[in-house]
């Protein structure tokens, strides 16, 4: 079986190779800038959100980005109706939950799609992803979580139940896919000082997802490849503004060699 | 009494202590820059604007913030809606009326949100203010007044008729809260080559307003931080794009002890 | 007659000095980049998209750009409403069919523009252009144009038969107005990899026909312009992010001489 360094490398050669379309349903904060992440890593992004046009659009994408941020009730109808052509032609979804748990309409909307699409992966943080449990759920609220361990088992059960694999990002990533649980420890402390970090990190695991079939090993990578970037960028910048242009240009220089050398992945 | 100078190292440090979250309800242009901006001085930005969310999402925040460039009918309502629940929570509102004056649209909003909401500051340039007078106001037009003197003479009674301070932003920034009269002169020309400046300045009172409960003096420390950060970036940058991202980082490097001493604050 | 070199130099002068107020409809990626463009070159951007406003804003306008990526149907109607009122004041249009030929919703906003409006120039990729042909034109598609000289000839058959002026792009952009051809060589492969650059041509153009009443020459002097810009800040950036910034900087510092000098323009 082939390394998961080894994977990170053949993922990012695939999607400069590939350029696959990410199709991104996403909210008008980040649009500037996921779009050139998108870009500068290789792939090609295009948002669209009419519902008049989304199947369209959707029909000709290698991953579809389902993100809830800014959200308002028709971006929901156009995130469904999107979401459902994908699953149709098994295109692979990747949703980010922003700020499900705050607003109601938040957490109504991630049920919403969860429930009528077909979804590879889910990214958000802790709380995020803790407030899309059903109210049967095994799982225990963010409170309840006291060591990694526990917030392993929490984070394997609630993919089961959801049936989709899991990110939960912070400054150690853990992702599950309901069976096997991958630690991704790449990042920089500054990447909390940029808007849209998060959503960032969704994009690239659709592009990942658009090269490789495992959403587990997709997502683990991409975050890999992300978090080194903000590794880079690091070392080149010290306040935000330049970190955040030096991000992207680290999505773009660095080369999948660098990326297995340096990519902090564990699985267990 | 604590001088201005002190006062404005003191926000800037409470600022980065608390992290308030500060609730955007804004135009699509500079949401990306001003929530990059509030992440950099160590504020919690949130975009929201759907109607319904804008009571929930306000309910978490230290400050809304409402800016009516890119206005459309259902956002005036959102807008509203979230000034309502803010008001009755006494969380401090601060509008910028942008284009007040320019078009009807913009023009009835702002009234319509002075009307209905319980604003702490509006911020504009000059024309943007003086456009929010009413039909029978004492105060002059734009183009009669020809000094300094009879622009704060015209802001103190408009503060007082519309009862909130009121921040003229420019070369020297004035504020007023209809008795005190306060000029900010720090700033940089490369500020008006690079959009959304005004929108920024407005979402950093925001900030300073979630820690200091007196208007006029959050606004005037604000606004001189914001101009420091300019002064600091100019110093850095001698073009556009370099200087919008060097204000970021002058956002986040800026000490309170560098701002007490870059001040320039004159309180008459 | 004055050369187009000659013209460039002109033209950015005049824009420079009368800092055209530009009003723009356009999609929500790029309006931040947009905006910081034309601030950059000199001229003063505008974005306002409500039906209810358009008219009033684009009145002030000394052009108006419409864009249609990130389209919904409620959007077209605010197009075709200052497009006319635009038409009615002879301010010149520039329209940037932004995905037409990719959907529906697309291809046919963009022939409602053309059909209700009257426009000064189209600027889009080859397949956008050759997407907006009559059912019966002569022109051929895409994958049948097999030489440069097929390609402006396909270019002006077009342009007559839409009445307007059309700018293809890509590594060398074609210009004609239905009768002259002109070519421009310049610009730089990172352009690719920022989002954008499309609709940011589009703008720097709308800039161009604020000043000069040839639509023709307006379109090929803002495209040398906005191509040099992008060969200096290849010159000074190896990677996307740090070029992205570059390029404002470019449009800010590049003078009418240096534009003179460095500009590739061919007309036959």
């Amino acid at each position: 079986m082939t390394s998961l360094p080894e994977k990170a490398a053949q993922n990012l050669a695939a999607v400069r190779e590939k350029k696959p379309l990410i199709h991104n349903i996403t909210n008008y904060v980040v649009m500037n800038y996921t779009a050139n992440a998108l870009l500068a890593m290789g792939a090609s992004p295009v948002m669209a959100h009419a519902r008049n046009e989304v199947e369209d659009m959707v029909s000709f994408a290698g991953a579809l980005v389902i993100n809830i941020g800014t959200l308002e009730d028709d971006w929901i109808a156009s995130m469904t109706t999107a979401g459902k052509k994908a699953s149709e032609l098994k295109t692979p979804i990747i949703l980010d939950p922003v700020g499900s748990g705050a607003t109601t309409l938040r957490t109504n909307a991630a049920k919403t799609i969860i429930d009528e699409t077909r979804l590879s992966v889910i990214r958000g943080n802790a709380s995020e992803i803790l407030s899309l449990r059903h109210e049967d759920s095994k799982t225990k609220g963010v409170d309840s979580i006291h060591s990694v361990d526990e917030a392993a088992q929490t984070a394997t059960i609630l993919a089961q139940e959801l049936k989709t694999s899991l990110a939960i990002t912070g400054p150690v990533d853990l992702i599950t896919d309901g069976s096997r649980v991958i630690r991704v420890a790449n990042g920089h402390p500054l990447m909390g000082y940029v808007t849209g970090t998060g959503c960032t990190a969704t994009v690239t695991i659709g592009a990942f997802l658009a090269v490789d079939d495992d959403p587990a090993s997709a997502t683990a990578t991409a975050l890999a490849f992300f978090g080194l970037a903000g590794e880079v960028a690091g070392g080149k910048a010290d306040a935000p503004g330049s970190f955040m242009i030096q991000m992207l240009d680290a999505l773009y220089t660095i080369t999948p060699e660098s990326l297995r050398e340096g990519c902090k992945i564990e699985a267990n």
